[in-house]
């Protein structure tokens, strides 16, 4: 079983959370069976936080659990913060594949989506 | 003429401003020549800031400026901010164009994208 989490940092505003967890849906909905689970945590101001959001997909049964980071820049969160928490999930969940993917703002094809969104 | 300005936070971090210049640097590549000129702007903490950015490419020719910002989240600095400076940038400015498109982590096609680029 598979599962997608987006990683975001958290907001004190309910509307920016409540804006991940709607986007956890849409993507659900572009998925094509390839996951059997997409969620989103949070790294702090809002829940689930990481960890428990990973040991519950444990508790469901996943195998393999990817983490999609949902930060635009390499800052502190993104270089140690997060990977500190997936890394203690792998020791807690040894039998568990748990992927961390490289962030948004790293990714290429970002460029290529702003260039075509823009008029 | 017309430009294509990437508004971003800006941070302390000089790699994560280098970042967002990357990326415009990026999105240029992708233009394929709808855009006269390409670049980037801050809201603080980076430069140059929004107001001069305008002001540059005003200065420089533009008939057109497409502001648009790199945010996921529909914060103060979206809502209200960057639409302030826009607007006072416009009364200065009145025989030029100057659009601001949907905040990044408003668009649709994002959901898309993450769906493509998890395995």
């Amino acid at each position: 079983m598979r599962s997608l989490l987006l990683i975001a940092h958290g907001s004190r505003r309910d509307a920016s959370n409540d804006e991940v967890r709607g986007l956890a849906t849409a993507v659900a909905a572009q998925m094509d069976g390839r996951y059997d689970r997409v969620g989103c945590a949070f790294l702090e101001l809002a829940e689930p936080d990481i960890a428990t959001a990973i040991d519950r997909e444990v508790g469901v049964g996943a195998t393999e659990i990817v983490c999609f980071p949902y930060f635009l820049a390499a800052g502190h969160h993104v270089i140690r913060d997060v990977p500190g928490i997936i890394e203690a999930a792998r020791e807690r969940h040894p039998g568990v594949t748990i992927r961390l993917e490289r962030y948004l703002g790293a990714q290429h094809r970002l460029a290529q989506l702003i260039a075509e969104l823009v008029p």
